[in-house]
């Protein structure tokens, strides 16, 4: 067991839920700021190099959880580990970026969902890939092919 | 912050770090055992149809962190948000798994890179990848330049 601290915070264009585009289709493209706090910067060492980060944070304004919920993306109620859903168990959310510049303790990225404000809890390179053919993505690709055109 | 609570435990081949595959062309190919605690079965409900998870662990054996590491694949130091490092501010793991079937609460996986008896805290679908051609690997694209044949 652990306590979660914040590395840093989310500088996001999204200031309420109801503004992160969500559901099939949903692109996420948003240009945002990975503000890592100063004590944590020598972490940050060589990061410029890697085009892509994950990024762990803290679903900091969802309150429980719910093993079963109907996500913005289907009308059907599927298990919390088989969606993305803020109400989880551990709050911890997880979002690949694209790293555009870094300046100082400032991570430019492209692709942030969070909310402005997020605690990041953690970053990691993305250091390989799942080939698309091995890649299945169930009750969401069930779910778009119902809903075809979005 | 949130104090983290495990949703299931991992069963692995690996009984020490000693055990790990580590270091450049390390291949993680282990089966093993997500079992997972049976108040959170329900959050399982659909978690067949994907063919791979974002399994997000705790580091419980690793003590403190430290921002500048060496790590296995290289003999110079990077920040820890460059590497994977179990010594991070928040011990948090991530591994994407691949699931072979689910047996009631036991998700039977390959690829499992974590100790035996690692508390689970979340797993998510894995949703979408990042092309090949679009991905950077930064220090270790470089260090696997300079030790060819791994």
């Amino acid at each position: 067991m652990f306590t979660s601290r914040p590395i840093g915070f989310v500088n996001s264009p999204y200031k309420s839920t109801g503004d992160i585009p969500k559901g099939l289709g949903a692109k996420h493209e948003a240009d945002g700021v990975l503000a890592i706090l100063p004590e944590f910067e020598a972490g940050l060492t060589d990061i410029e190099g890697f085009s892509h980060l994950i990024v762990i944070w803290e679903f900091d304004r969802a309150h429980g959880f719910e093993l079963l919920g109907t996500p913005p993306s289907d009308n059907r109620a599927h298990g919390v580990f088989a969606t993305r859903s803020p109400r989880r168990p551990n709050p911890i959310g997880l979002t690949i970026v694209e790293l555009r510049r870094r300046e100082g303790v400032e991570l430019h990225v492209r692709g942030v969902d969070m909310l402005d404000g997020t605690p990041i809890l953690d970053i990691k390179p993305l250091l390989s890939i799942i080939p698309e053919e091995k890649l299945r993505r169930g009750w969401l690709a069930e779910a778009e092919a119902r809903k075809p055109g979005d």
